[in-house]
């Protein structure tokens, strides 16, 4: 870390902000600027808050030089992180697509859904999402019995939320990867334990979390030991109101570069209309992403209130085709 | 709610949108105008979504009529609401302060702590809340109660955070007001398991909730009968990074004008560091908020990596001080 | 337009804003739901504020009907706008590519950058662009003859900026395509002046503006009768600080939906480095943008402390490569 | 400046490094710690970009250490700025009051707005303030004699809006201080022009400028030796829609810190309707604004469509009375 004196602090306050960086056991060198007095200090940077240097007297900003991840981060696996499960690859030459109706209305939607993902090649069945701002149901056994059976049959994986850990049990009895929503990015204890799994993990960005707090998120489970997580660009809030939230597609080169982790995306629930949510899907893939969510629906005319965001199977086997057009610009399939 | 059809949109498209409008329940008004046709929709707007409108063709803008809250509105409760516990009255005449150390080292720290804010006018304890990003401790029995000893010995409140639904019965046997963190304001189950309870719930608003979201939170209160809810301010997300959050003071009067539901503010969270908190506190309380939560640490100079945010005991003094000379030019004590 | 009540207010109430806007020449419907009042206005928009509605004492929410601009949407000429420039068309199946040095350093920079990228296929030179937050240099004619030798010598059409109505006479002599940047987006005196020319003009979105408000810009140049009107997204303001500015991808098809006019990107301003630049303006293209603005230098890494946004002219011919894979997917060539 | 290299960076990657710093002057001092190696650069930060040196290979991250301003920053006058007008001194102790009708109408909607606005207290007519989005009329011989004659009278001083470089001369000869509003807050041509005057400038943010733009602004007035310079908070945008801007109050104790210049609070553009001025105007002062720009209009509800900011006489009345209540907190008068 690293302590900037304000211009014309004096050697009381300086001694001050040495004495407390020795407290916290950082080794000290000091540099006098023409303007500014500059204390650097190595030392554990883990548990450490600049706040708490910068409301000292004379202190004009505090620094942290190590990032608060190591384990996220790129020079921790410079070669990238590429999840395996089954055949099913996710970080590496092929990108991935998962699919599927995120909000569940019963066995004939599921299995049709599933049938028309699986022939526009998806690897992954997404099911049981639940939407932002929607009454949070939980998962329940039946529900995901229907996923699985679903899934199965047309030899795909199977991804679903978890909204509590007390919902870990359950959902990872039936699903391939274990999916944290965005509300849940900072829920410390879920993430904790997930860590203690041995599942795959994609865990879905904040509405206003930055890259870093993301990637500190995935941090709490790779500490437990679960190496196996994908991060999720989920769309951002802003002040533009034409789409529910601005998909960021500049966190994936972003997290490219700061991580090992593979990075997906999310359009359907970034943008929440279904005209939208093409555009954006190319876009990512486009700009270096391993893969896409996307929410689609065998019939979303005839669905509940909630379908404006899910694609029809013509529109989405369009999408495919599309992507398959665009991966190759990157050296990637679909 | 209404829907303003595309310029130039035919017949067959706006049959569609009548139609579906129907399925919907709502009674279709048709209005022709120079440019635009104007569909309005008298019906149930509870479980209603305008973005499934406005993903039809021709379609130009979908729009809700009423809020998306009932209970939480100021029609509710034109007069505003008070709660009261004990002789301790929040939406009333006196301006509450709600102080103490967030974030617990001890039971010298609590004594001191507890004391000292009793002291300067405090009447409720606040303890055992969490710092934004620290790695979630969850509420413990001994913490607690040590707490609710020194808050009883003062005569003060506890106000006590509660991180997750399987805690209420812990915090709700010792505390007296249950706090729901920013990070919590959409967790749902939370929200909904607080609204069986029969206490005071005091529920913070999400960096990046927009007021309107915050009042939809609240409702899931509400709507179990739990009637003793407040809200409060803890800054949002920008672009501005010179501080944590920005304490969006404008919330104080949009809430005031939409809602009867006391709200209060939280300078300390949201500015994150000492030296701003008691400028924004005053700013608060000037607007017309009903509170302050205060971080206050009867030795910060000493504590942990954390205490970039507590006021010293003679900061806080002079804080209660000027907010004694502001409450009058609203009408109000502390 | 539209007015909601509030839940109970009075007919004195209701009376008193359908005098409001019979004053302001709306003819007035009186719809009465189960909860809210709704008085729908037929009539001029164009000059109506709805906050002065929502001011009034027992309103909730005042609402436009048509959009604030009628030149620039979408059903004032439902196939889009191709702008045509000699043989260059902008908006059409070709996506344009703009390149050039946004800051000059002198004659040999410019020759070589020019050779560098006629020969990777950019149709448009760009020059004399001004980076954000820099001392403000008025184009100069020495710089604008310097340019337009090097653009003409291979063939190429050359786009500038002009900061300042009393610039334009200089600058329209020179360039085929007069640039507005990012800081003049509400500039209305330029606005105005530059819709009484008879050359295309490039509108670049301000960080802090909505893509409504870019849209009414361009309105004040159209309204002037020069529809050569193309937009620009140019990277918006957020939280995230590991960029400069978002590009804000989603921008290009919400333009699409509302407007007729060809909306190009700017991944070199909007990241601020060179590192970024490619994946960004593959996502613009892969999103639907008509073209992109790439800023390159022939030796960036010699250059002056501005340089950290140039591409190298191998990195920008590998990136041209990679569009040229990409268009097709939308059915355009690059 | 700081380069912070990336873990494992090799030596020809930090050679690279040095070897740049040094062609930019900077003397470096290298550090090795167990994760990075640090390179500390001390040499001119004037006109030097950090991303220059983060998109070089084996960076983590570059940093200045000195603020991009000097002579706008606290330790250029630590006892802070005192602008003196006359009588009126702004930044001392007494809160200045600045008001008017920020549209102009015509003579008697002057004279009365100016009478009532003395009456309250005022000691600056503000008027010729263009609306934010509203057609750029600019400022005129005839409207600003009308309002200098007005000013006269109750012996307030003028301020007057100056929309572009070449309106310095009819505007700085009728008023006393000179408004760049927020849309110009990085014209620099204009800034630089107003630094060669000898007359106050009161300089308001952008509603996407951090504060420290803003005081880069007003460094390139104080650096044409134009020492007379007060900024103003004004709103930044934000993700909340239920007011136009957010006041980001926050900012006020933020320029305090940062900077010896005055900072007022303008909350009538921010909030942009009446029912939101006053609460913000008192947490503005609460927070230690210096002063206040606050619409008033003699008859807002006769007027045009832009009226819905403007207070009335009595509102106007009550805030000013108000404000002599907290000022005291503060230990100042208004």
């Amino acid at each position: 870390m690293f302590v900037v004196m304000q211009e014309g602090a004096d050697e009381a306050l300086i001694d001050a902000v040495i004495e407390r960086m020795v407290m916290k056991n950082f080794t000290v060198h000091r540099s006098t600027g023409v303007v500014h007095t500059v204390l650097g200090g190595i030392g554990p940077e883990d548990d450490f808050n600049p706040a708490e240097f910068e409301v000292m007297e004379g202190v004009k900003e505090c620094r942290r030089v190590t990032s608060p991840y190591k384990l996220a981060s790129r020079s921790f696996r410079p070669g990238g992180t590429v999840v395996r499960i089954g055949k099913v690859e996710i970080g590496g030459d092929r990108v991935a697509i998962m699919a599927g109706p995120f909000a569940i209305e019963g066995e004939s939607q599921v299995e049709q859904t599933a049938e028309l993902v699986a022939r526009a090649g998806a690897s992954v069945l997404c099911g049981g999402v639940f939407r932002p701002g929607a009454m949070a149901l939980n998962p329940d056994e039946p529900t995901l019995e229907l996923l699985r059976r679903a899934a199965e049959r047309r030899g795909l994986l199977l991804m679903s939320e978890v909204t509590d850990h007390t919902q870990i049990p359950l959902v990872s009895g039936h699903a391939d990867i274990l999916m944290v929503g965005a509300h849940n990015m900072q829920n410390f204890r879920l993430l904790a334990e997930l860590g203690k799994l041995r599942k795959p993990v994609l865990l879905q960005r904040g509405a206003s979390a930055t890259v870093e707090e993301l990637l500190v998120s995935a941090e709490y489970i790779l500490t437990g030991g679960n190496y196996d997580v994908m991060v999720c660009e989920r769309g951002i809030r802003s002040f533009e109101s034409s789409q529910r939230y601005i998909l960021d597609v500049s966190s994936i080169p972003a997290v490219k570069k700061l991580s090992h982790l593979p990075i997906l995306a999310d359009p359907s629930q970034a943008t929440g209309r279904r005209d939208k949510v093409a555009s954006m899907a190319r876009a990512a893939v486009a700009a270096g992403a391993d893969g896409l969510l996307v929410d689609v629906h065998a019939d979303p005319g005839a669905a509940g209130g909630d379908s404006a965001q899910s694609l029809q199977a013509d529109q989405f086997a369009e999408l495919v085709a599309q992507l398959r057009t665009i991966a190759p610009a990157l050296g990637r399939t679909v």
